[in-house]
């Protein structure tokens, strides 16, 4: 893989003259395309082999990577990034580590590739059988975390897809580093460097051009904040796999178990606030009178802003008035915007029309009004009587996930390996034609 | 349904003024979202119900939909419409019952919805399913034949989807009269009959318009010539799943049964010229000197135009020569191009770089060849000893189709009811929170 170890910064490039970032561009395609093609084909234990031997280069390269890491930060630092986005670009020893055990627990994961899904005779004699089969060239565009481009990196590979991976600007000479001991890996597997590459540019225009790539990337998985998204869903002429935000609500039914409702709303809101699967609604049944104030009084004492319709209002004095658009906001902190609502018919109205179709919880002891909710609530993921906190591929035993799709074509969900394929149909036949 | 008799034709409208096909088209958006959220949870037997009352109910008005019919087909002689295309137009008392029989058959099919796709429990004790549920709103964009109203919306119907069908305007009171039967078999079984809604103009604005409802459409399906594909898949704010033209091959192998290979090549060509599984490029091995002059003359002796390579053209004078061009077109016509190639390593080269990712066939008795060409070539179906024109839905045992797709994302090869679905995970707990 060729890295340019520093950022090539051309915005004010005359664009009469020859465009050396297009170019770049088009070169990773064609490399991309082309390293597909034998990926599709690797065998399992190549790939497994250049995942084991990526999460080794990454340990050898640690020191390497950990300075890249430090010019990076200190960059963001001079540039007055937001305190939380530094510290999500920070590495250290035990984040590398962590960066190496997903590699080897992604190679630890079944070979999705050649699986059959389903086979089947039909009357004439035609043998058919739907197979699964890499997407192909995948492109990832996503923000901040370097840890990111392994993850992204290792679940490409081991589905036998090439993948073009643009980072944030931010962590562009981390990243660097990262992909190169990803190269190193597919290498010494024999495989080609080139199956993984990172744009080598930290130049914007570079986004704008992998997003019309039709020829060389079949599919577009952002990941990153909404502003992020919404960019690459109105540019992208490739096919985008969605992962928009969590506006996940918790749903406490008047046949709830109180201390179960306690537990996961509490943990659905606090155990974590920045996660996309944190819940940022509570809705309480008017059944459940006597539980609204433990909830709001658990929020409040855990040190949660609570922003509350009248009737929460009512309950303690330091909830603040909640206007129509937090029941559309995402906080992604320690604030949760709580109303009572006439039962899960109301309740499901509510999700579908402010959620995100990301994550739903219902928490209840009545299995009609559960199935009910799990019916009726058009989201991804919905849970009964467990914490919103749970959207996470790794809990749900995929393994490491690209992330969570909240569209409803092809993936959705978690995104895993699994996620990262097609199928074809495989008819064999004696010479049969038809009538 | 409301559904306007008359096309409205309303091209040089004011801008300024109120839309009112803009209007029009946000109420039909509306009224499909409505509606989708009725059938995501219909019975079975209720959407079977429709089905089947649908089916009546064209065949008793049979003679409102030749009636209607008949006024289209005058209307596209008057304009001097393509002779085939009018032919594709036409409805007749046969072509009927061949609507009302899919209907029916669409009703027989298991229903794809509610079915538990995977289950399994987690160590935590959350308990995770995958089901299947629909994807919401579809919207389906074809040309001339009518009936493919009926088989799109009873598709759509049995996977719990309500649709929007916007049917060429040259079969627009066809179509109109058709869906007013589908409305009536909608009604009578209790649902919606906004679940299968016609544009109800012929503007050509509407299509437009259609294609960036982002908020009440979920998916596109487009059905028709490639410009028409080409213009949805450029404008459309909606992901749409991708049914490109079909330039199909066959590749006569040196290790081929010449039997087979005779009877494959010249069905795959000639059965139907016109539709999408029609191959259009034969590859032969160069081993396979000896068979290559019997499959030209098969052609040549069924009226078909053959354009060849040099050695192609050796093989009989009336083989004109193939340009470049030749072998990037989907004839859809008695035409084929012939070019001699080095084994399958080549073949599966040429494919997949001419090809459109459709459906090819190899013709040959050793194994090791056929699985390389099976695995190797990049389409949604490859076939081993069978033509080419088993490309099709009901062919595969899966009922009617909408259309073939060339896409990798979401649906590959035919497109049926299961395929117009999308899943959810369930997660049962007991209280669990996230450590």
């Amino acid at each position: 893989m060729t890295v340019v170890a520093t950022p090539v910064v051309n915005r004010n490039a005359d664009p009469s003259a020859a465009n050396p970032i297009a170019d770049q561009m088009a070169r990773l395609g064609r490399a991309a395309r082309a390293a597909a093609e034998v990926l599709a084909q690797a065998p399992t234990d190549l790939k497994n082999g250049a995942l084991m031997a990526a999460a080794e280069a990454i340990r050898s390269a640690g020191t390497t990577i950990l300075t890249a890491n430090r010019q990076d930060v200190a960059a963001a630092r001079e540039r007055k990034l937001a305190a939380p986005l530094v510290e999500r670009l920070i590495l250290d020893e035990r984040r590398l580590e962590a960066m190496a055990t997903s590699l080897r627990d992604i190679a630890a994961l079944p070979d999705p590739i050649g699986t059959i899904l389903a086979r089947w005779q039909r009357p004439n004699g035609l043998d058919i059988s739907r197979v699964r089969v890499p997407l192909g060239v995948i492109g990832i565009i996503y923000e901040s975390r370097p840890n990111v481009t392994a993850d992204a990196g290792g679940l490409c590979l081991k589905a036998g897809n090439a993948c073009i991976l643009r980072g944030g600007s931010e962590s562009f000479l981390s990243s660097t580093a990262i992909a190169r001991a990803l190269a190193e890996g597919l290498e010494s597997a024999g495989l080609p460097a080139t199956a993984i590459q990172l744009v080598p540019t930290a130049d914007r225009a570079a986004v704008g051009i992998l997003l019309t790539m039709t020829d060389s990337i079949d599919v577009i998985i952002p990941r990153g904040g909404r502003s992020l998204i919404e960019r690459v869903t109105a540019e992208s002429r490739i096919p985008v796999i969605k992962h928009l935000d969590g506006l996940c609500h918790v749903y406490v039914d008047g046949a709830a178990d109180p201390v179960k409702a306690r537990a996961v709303t509490l943990n659905a809101k606090m155990r974590r606030t920045s996660v996309c699967g944190a819940a940022e609604t509570l809705l309480v049944d008017r059944r459940a009178a006597e539980t609204l104030p433990l909830l709001v009084a658990d929020l409040l004492a855990a040190g949660c802003e609570v922003r509350g319709c009248p009737e929460t209002q009512a309950t303690d004095p330091r909830v603040k008035p909640a206007t129509a658009a937090d029941w559309d906001t995402e906080y992604l902190d320690a604030i949760m915007s709580v109303r009572v609502v006439n039962g899960v018919a109301d309740a499901i109205a509510h999700i579908n029309r402010h959620g995100s179709h990301h994550t739903d919880s219902i928490v209840t002891e009545d299995t009609a009004t559960a199935e009910a909710f799990l019916a009726g609530v058009d989201s991804g993921i919905v849970l009964l009587n467990a914490s919103t906190q749970f959207a996470d591929g790794g809990e749900f035993g995929m393994g490491a996930e690209i992330g969570i799709s909240t569209g409803k074509l092809h993936a959705r969900g978690p995104v895993g390996a699994e996620q990262l394929t097609s199928y074809k149909y495989v008819v064999r036949g004696n010479g049969q034609v038809r009538p």
